[in-house]
Order: structure tokens, then sequence, then C-alpha cells
């Protein structure tokens, strides 16, 4: 029996299914205002995984995490002339506060780099002080006329780091470590998401960046979406807020700083990337429920037995969820988590039990086999593990299949169409190739070296290739 | 020789040691915008782990984190008339965005009810789907003309748990339990302050709510802060939102409401209630830096030594801090430690080594022990432990000693210059008295049955006391 369908198959038209599987796994809606979304429970649970791995990576590279204000002055914000140019039609001004008209306007932050360099001119006095390396998780808000859940909306959840260096070099390697050590390995160990390194075009970085460091993945429509981006930012927002330091010999100098970024469209990631036309398909890292345990009936022990199974996963440390919803059709409750994207599913019925037996089924696989009951703890352990490493295997070949290279603009559109297109810098004819491209709707992605590791800052364009496509 | 005084004394203007312990242990400074917070590392070190303190309790009752938009139209926040009314004089409103004017501004979010309640109407259909148990960690703004650090504040951080139930008794069971099982143990067990809990008066109670149940603690300077409440909200937001829910036999009722919130006003109270004129005094189980080994000096083995011990006791679990730092003076690192609070030091010196010991400092009396090397381990563990029980018996001392029975109002404000003051309720005359009081800048702060048990929802003045003091 055909199962129903519950989706818009991704074929018929990726979008629809996209908002489809965020409202019928109850990841999220959209709010009252535009632009706006609310996180649901199932949502918010994969939300707070991703942060509390990417919260020990930020740790791990020695970065404390602080918070700024979310209201900033509108005069700060107009200290960094690329920075407001960027940012201005974005911005969300308050004009009224406690009932009175405020003397002057401020700014929802978009991003906090001038609120936090205006600290950080005040806490950096000596080399001693450097690096300063400080995290903040936070909601900002960006007005955005073509809002689209987790994608791009008025108001995100993300992290952003921002840090203050001696050195250009010091800077350099620090904005590159958060792209190999905190954002890469992330994306590639937990989300399962394989990743595109490179440096974004000069049209493409950062309002106020030198230069901007990008990690791009591949959703399952061939399209790009940006996973988070390390921006070196030079000395521009140093000199606009004066952050200054001695040096050993007592010289005062500016600092050269970096920032980073990376927001719940990863979320969005996440669905896309992995997501097939039954659902979610969650990495176990990521999964708020790994395994679910569902009673095929609660009588003649299968509830007691189901009970205890789930029992004995927790106790091995996984997150599991005993299903008994009986009332529920078996077809529904089985669709339901495979929308959910549960990793692993055991059924627990009575004839399998009699048998000495239940049925463990994989998500991302859809494979079934029965696993006699002396073994559920470790072929589930096992089950989860190969899960893992199935879908990011699965991402890669998807990712490889889906990249071309191209030898001429006309080229790179038609392989953006369905994918990535990989072009010789040389054949961009520099800004003008971009922007007939941009004209097509297919931006630069990342600029990488010919054998796909990532460029110097000033490695010029004719030696790298520029990896294109259609983006979020 | 007497220690450099860093602090301006408690007794000498406590309020000005407040603000000396904030700035000088770097825990927070006051944001460019009039009331706005920077919550410096070390300070949000005792915030995340305050938020993972509670979250767990907030799981554990059965509540789901979601996330919901920090703009709400001015439209939602008009339909509960008690809510609107106490809430407009502190709003912050969006009037522009995307560099137009709004059609409708938006309010920013100075709590949630009105737009969670907006979406529990689409969530909540059938008694199958109650109650429904919703927190947010998020940040909130309320327009503040007279803000203190961490204690009223334009943006503060917080936790809004939201809930819906079929029934009366099971939203003011939820509700309670709140007020024991998630804030009161939490206060007390990690905080290690002990509280007050009872009934706000209807002068003092949340804007919409129909009964505030609050848990108030003792400042070392005698006044009361709240440290969080807990609202049954009756059926006013449901009516307003239109929450109803289709009972068993099919008809609609509407849902009873919850909602409860405790936020970085915590940091303040931790700062207060323990700190002396050496500065903070932290309970271990919420320090950021459980143990500090400072190596006297780096040579003859000191600094190897010291780097031994911390990482054992990293190994055994506790937060750690190795401290070499030799060029500045031993005075300076001990008082910065002692401002910092950190429960425990370790003194690792030559001399001691050479005599097998060290010495072991505790923050919250001021002890000095030596310790053999081969007991530090077990020794820390123990300090750790009677440290964080002492803070606890400590504070319930002096609440005890700073809390009054009194006969009438005169003898009530009079108590509150130093402490607590516990009137008959019937000697508050009703409403008058407590307006009597509230001119003398002396609040209710709590109604209790006589034997400091909590009251029922509905029980009488006349039966009950009211624990009164002035307050933050």
């Amino acid at each position: 029996m055909p199962k129903p369908e519950v989706l818009t198959p991704q074929a018929a038209d990726f979008p629809q299914w996209y908002q489809d599987v965020l409202a019928k796994a109850e990841l999220a809606e959209t709010g009252p205002v535009r632009g706006t979304m609310v996180i649901r429970p199932y949502g918010y649970a994969m939300w707070e995984k991703m942060q509390a791995e990417m919260d020990a990576r930020i740790k791990a590279a020695g970065v404390r995490n602080a918070y700024f204000p979310l209201f900033i002055p509108e005069s700060y914000f107009r200290r960094e002339a690329e920075h407001v140019e960027g940012f201005s039609p974005e911005l969300a001004i308050v004009t009224h506060g406690g009932g009175k008209k405020l003397e002057e306007p401020v700014v929802v932050r978009p991003t906090s780099e001038t609120v936090i360099d205006a600290f950080m001119a005040k806490w950096v006095q000596s080399y001693r002080d450097l690096p300063l390396l400080l995290n903040q998780w936070a909601n900002v808000v960006r007005w955005e006329m073509r809002p689209r859940l987790f994608l791009r909306g008025t108001e995100f959840l993300w992290q952003e780091g921002h840090t203050a260096h001696a050195t250009e070099q010091d800077a350099h390697r620090f904005a590159l470590k958060v792209l190999n050590d905190i954002y890469a390995d992330f994306m590639v160990e937990i989300l399962a998401i394989p990743v595109v390194l490179g440096r974004k075009t000069q049209r493409e970085r950062f309002a106020g960046a030198t230069t901007t460091w990008t990690a791009e993945a591949m959703m399952r429509d061939g399209k790009a979406l940006q996973m988070g981006t390390s921006h070196e930012l030079g000395q521009g927002f140093a000199k606009a807020f004066g952050i200054t330091f001695s040096d050993e010999e007592g010289r005062q100098s500016l600092c050269w700083q970096t920032s980073w970024g990376a927001s719940t469209r990863l979320m969005g990631a996440l669905v896309m990337a992995h997501g097939d036309d039954q659902g979610l398909r969650l990495p176990p890292r990521v999964a708020p429920v790994q395994v679910v345990v569902l009673a095929v009936r609660t009588q003649d022990g299968a509830g007691e037995a189901a009970a205890g199974i789930a029992e004995s996963l927790r106790r091995a440390g996984h997150r599991v969820e005993l299903d008994t919803r009986t009332d529920l059709s078996w077809g529904r409750r089985v669709v339901g988590w495979e929308l959910r994207g549960a990793p692993v599913r055991l059924e627990v019925g009575p004839r399998d039990l009699a048998e000495g037996k239940v049925v463990l089924c994989r998500r991302d696989s859809n494979s079934k086999v029965p696993v006699a009951l002396g073994q559920v703890d470790a072929e589930v352990a096992r089950a989860l593990e190969e899960a893992q490493s199935a879908l990011l295997s699965e991402a890669r070949r998807y990712l490889e299949d889906h990249t071309s290279s191209v030898a001429s603009l006309e080229e790179a559109e038609e392989a953006a169409q369905t994918g990535f297109g990989v072009l010789a810098g040389s054949a961009l004819a520099g800004d003008s190739g971009e922007a007939t491209l941009n004209e097509a709707g297919v931006t630069i992605r990342a600029l990488q070296r010919k054998d796909g590791s990532l460029p110097g800052t000033y490695e010029d364009l004719s030696d790298l290739v520029a990896v294109v496509a259609r983006a979020y």
C-alpha cells in the first residue's frame, strides 16, 4: 500500500516542499510582523543542539561569550562608511520609548560591530590585552522584503564573533581558524553537510570587510546556501572606534579585527540538504529524537517491552522517545516520525516479540531489519553511527554529481540551473563577468585555488577558480 | 599589612559598593543607549551557568523551549486591557523599517503573552493538546527611566514560560510547581540564596494576572529583591486571543493560563546576597572558576606543580583556572581573585612545596589551611561542598536576623529600614494600609500564612501575614 503523500514532492516544487516540511514537521511558522518567525519546540530543539555544538567549538578556540545591547545609537552606526551604506536599507528604527519621542533614534542591531567595537576601544590598552576574542548569541533584525522562513528573515538568531588582534597576520589566521575549526568542522561532522570553502569576491563581501571567507553548501535542488562567513575587517572599524594598543615598545597602533557569524539559516540548510519526499532526515548528532520506539500495541506485553527498550537506550546515552499512541493509526504514526526525520525507528509488536525480535528502521536509507532483543542496544548504536556517515556520504555524492567544470560565462549559467559551476577566474573577465552572471540570477559563491583549497587573501583572480550557483 | 581597599565598603555606601563590584570584577557596564547593559565575559559565564541550571529544571517540569518574535504588532498588545495599561508607559516602538514608515508600528516585546497566545490559539484544539507548556530564553525591552545594572534595565535577558491548561486547578498547580520546583529549588540549591515565597497583593501583581506568586530574597543591605514570579492568568488572555479547546464531550472551553519569568536580575541578587567588602563570593555551583591555582613563582618547580594540581582538579570535574601571572604583584593577584569571588584559591609556592604542601584558601570564610599534596583533590572537593552550604547558612542567618515581627504600620516602616517586617494582615486595614506603606517607600513583598507557608489563592488577608520591605 503506497503511503499517503503528505508533502509536495521535491521534484514537483522544491520551495513548496520546503514550506510543507516546516509546517508539517512543526519546525516553524511565520510571525505576525512581516518577516518574523516562530520557532516551534521541535525546531528549537534542533537549534539548541546546533548551538551546543558550535558553542563548544567557539570556546575551544579561546573565545569568550558576552552580551551587548540590542539597541545601538544611530550615530555609532554612521561611523564606518561602507558598513552604514551596506546596512542602511535594512534597518529597523526605534523612534519612541517610554511614551516619548527619543532625542536620538536607535537602531535595532542588524549586526554588532559598531557597539562591540565601542567597548573594545575601552578594554584594549596594551598588547597584553590582545587578541581579544568575543562572541555573543543574539537575535538581530534586518528588514526583509522577501522573507523565507529560516533563510531570510526580519529577525533571526545567530552567533556573532568579534575579535581584535595585534597584527594583520594574526587576524587572518584567526578568521581562517573560525572558518575551518568552528564552521566547517561543525557543518561536516555534526550537520553531515559538506561545504565548499573559499573567498568572497569584492561584490559579495560583508559591508566593511577587507576579505570575507565563506562556507557554502548545496541544497537538494542544486542551489547554494551560504552557511557561515568569517570576515577580516582590516583596521577600518578600529580606526572608526579608536581601538588602539601600545606595543612592547610603548608605540600606539590600531588593532586588526575579524567578525564572523552563523545563524538559524542553518536550520534551513539542514532541511534542504538532507530532506526527501517523506520529510526530514536528521543526522543523529543533531536530532532531538535519535531513536523512536513505537509500540505497535500496548497489550500483550508490547507496551512494557517498548518501555523497557526505550529505557535501556536512554541509559546508553541516546535521545529516545517512546511512542505508545495506539489510538492513532499505525500509518499516521510512522509517517509522522518519517516526517520529523528521527534517524532510527524501532517497531515493537507482539508477533515479533514472540520470536524474540523487534524491527529496526533507518530513516536515511529506509532499510528495515529484524534485530534480536539482546542485540538492540548494540544495533541501535551501530545504526546511528552509520546513519550519520551515510548522510554525509550521500550529500558529498550529490555535491560532486551536481558540480561541473565550465569554460565560459554561458556554460556557467547553464551549470547553475542544476548545481554548481566551476569557472576559471580568467574566464570571468573581472567584475564585468560577475555582473553578467548576476543579471542571470547567478552569483559567485566562492573563489578557490584550482585544487579546491583556500586562496591567499590577495591571490589574483586569474590564478583561481570561481564556484558559481544560484543561491538562497 | 592591610590589603588595599579596592571597593567602597558596603557599610559606607551599599549602592556604590555594588557599582564598584560590577565594574572591578568586570561583570557588566552600562551600554550607550540609556538603560542598556553590556554583560562582560566573566559575568556572562555566571549567567550561562544559571541558564543551564534553570533550563534543566524547566525541561524536567515537562516544558519545551521555543522562540517567538521580538516584534509584536501594536494591535496585539491592546487586546488585553489590564496588560496594555500596565506596560504602555514602558514600550519601545519601531516606527520605521527598511527605510520606510511602517503602516502599523510594532512594539519591541516587553513580555510575550500576546504574541505567544496568538499562536497557542492555533495550536490548541482539543483537550489532548493540553497542558501546552512553553518557555523561551530571550531579550525583552522595557523603557526604564531609572536604570540600574542587572536590576532595572531597558533591555534584559530572561526566560519566560507560558502555559495553557484545561482547568483552573491545573493552572494553579503548575504556577506553584514553577515557584517551588524551578525557582525556589534553583535559588536555594544553586545560588545559595534563601527565598521568601508568597502571594503578591493586587497592587503588586503582574498586569493581566489574577494571582502572582513570588520568590523574594534579602540583599546584604536588608532590602528585598524579587527573584522570580509565577502568574496565574485566569482566562483573560485566552478570551482576548481565543484559546479554546474541545473537551472529551466535544464542548468548547477557554483555557486557563500561567506565565512566569526570571531574569538577569538574578545576577544582581547573586552579587548583593553574598558579596562582602572584598568583592564577590560565588557559590561553587554557579562559579565560572571554582578553583584558582596560583603559582607563587614559576621557578623552583612551583610552576609545574601548580599546573599538575590544576590538571588533576580539572580531571576531577572542577572548573579550574591556573594563574601564573608572576609579573604582577602577589597582592594584586590575590585581591583580584577575591574580587571575582572564586570559592577556592590554592597557593602553590616553593617553600610549602618543599614541605609537601600547598595552602587552601576559602573565599566564603577567608580561612587558610595547609593541605598535604596527596590530599589536594579530596580537600578541594570538600571545601567546595562546604563553601556552597556555608554561604546558604550565612544568608539564612542574615535573613532571620534581619526579619522581625511587627504590630503596626509604623513598626513595619521601622523594620523595613534594616530588613523585613512581618505584619499581621489584619493590621494592614486593606488597601489603605498598603498605600500608607508605599508612600514611605515600603512595599508588601509577599503574603504568607502565619507559619510561613504559601496561602491559598483566595485566602483572606486577615488570616495572613504580609512580609514588608524596601525593595530593589
